[in-house]
C-alpha cells in the first residue's frame, strides 16, 4: 500500500476524494455458533459467549457474540468492502457501542457515513476523517455503532501543488 | 454465571464492592508474528498486518497488530485476570485509542482503574461502571487506552433490603 500512481491511484480514495455525507454499504457476513465460540475461546472466554446451554442462565438468555467479535467482523467488512482509502484503514481511535447483542445466525452488514474531514495542521500530507459505521442484522436492527477516527493521506499531486 | 450465593459470591465483585480509584493489573501476553497474521487474515487483512516484507513500505514501517487484535487481547487479559465482576464483563460501550502500534514480540499487560460508579435509576438491580484500562508493552509504553462502560449487578441481598 505505498503511494499509488496512474491507474492504480484511481482505485483508492485520498482525502480530497472524500466528502461529508459520503456513504457506503458492505455485503453481509453470517455468524454461526462455531465462529462465536471460536473467537470467545481465544479472546473473551465468558459463559454467554462459549456455551449455549450455560448462556441461558445469564443476563443474555442465550449465546451471544463478544462485542469485540462484532467489532472485528465490522472491520473485516470495512477493509474488504468499505471505502477504499489510500494507504489502508488506519485507525487512531474509535467509539463503539453495542445497543443489542449479536446472536448465532445473524447476518451482519455495515453502513458507513463520513462525518468529518479535517486536514492536519502539523502534517500537511494527511488529514483526519471521522466515519460512523452502523452494523445491522438481518432484521435491520443496529447491533453496533462505531465512530472511527482515521488517518487519510492527501493525494500525492496535491501535496506538491 | 447466574447469581451466586454463599462461598461463591465472595469471589465475585458486585456494584457495592467497587470503588472509584480501584485498580488491577494483569499478567503479560506476548504477541508474535503468527498471532498478528492469523488475526489479520480473519478480521483485518491489510498489508501492514499480514506480511512483514510488504509492511516495510507502509506508514508503519513494519508489521503491526490490528488495533482490534490489541483490543481483543486486552479483553482476554481483563476477563481472565481483571476485576472479577459478578455476572461477567458486560460492556455497553467503549472508547478506544491506539497511541502507538503493537509489534511482534511485544509483551502486553493491562492496568485498570475504576473511574465512575453510577447506580441505575431505571434498573435498581444494577449500575453502570466506567473503567479505564491502559494496555502497556514491555517498555511501559501505552499502546491502547480503553474506557469501557459496563453493566454491573448489585449484590442480591442489597437488592432485597
Amino acid at each position: 500500500m505505498t503511494e499509488a500512481s496512474g491507474d492504480v491511484a484511481q482505485r483508492f480514495l485520498y482525502l480530497e476524494d472524500l466528502h461529508v455525507g459520503q456513504r457506503s454499504t458492505t455485503r453481509t457476513h453470517t455468524l454461526d455458533e462455531s465462529q462465536i465460540v471460536s473467537f470467545a475461546s481465544q479472546f473473551d472466554p465468558q459463559a454467554f459467549h462459549l456455551d449455549a446451554a450455560a448462556a441461558r442462565d445469564t443476563v443474555f438468555g442465550g449465546l451471544v457474540a463478544s462485542g469485540w467479535h462484532t467489532a472485528s467482523i465490522t472491520m473485516r467488512l470495512l477493509v474488504t468492502e468499505g471505502l477504499p482509502i489510500a494507504g489502508g484503514l488506519v485507525g487512531r481511535a474509535a467509539e463503539v457501542s453495542w445497543p443489542r447483542p449479536t446472536r448465532p445466525g445473524d447476518a451482519l452488514r455495515v453502513e458507513s457515513e463520513v462525518l468529518e474531514i479535517t486536514p492536519s495542521r502539523s502534517s500537511p500530507d494527511r488529514g483526519i476523517v471521522k466515519v460512523r459505521s452502523e452494523t445491522r442484522n438481518q432484521r435491520d436492527e443496529v447491533v453496533q455503532i462505531l465512530v472511527a477516527t482515521m488517518v487519510v493521506p492527501r493525494r500525492p499531486g496535491a501535496r506538491e501543488g
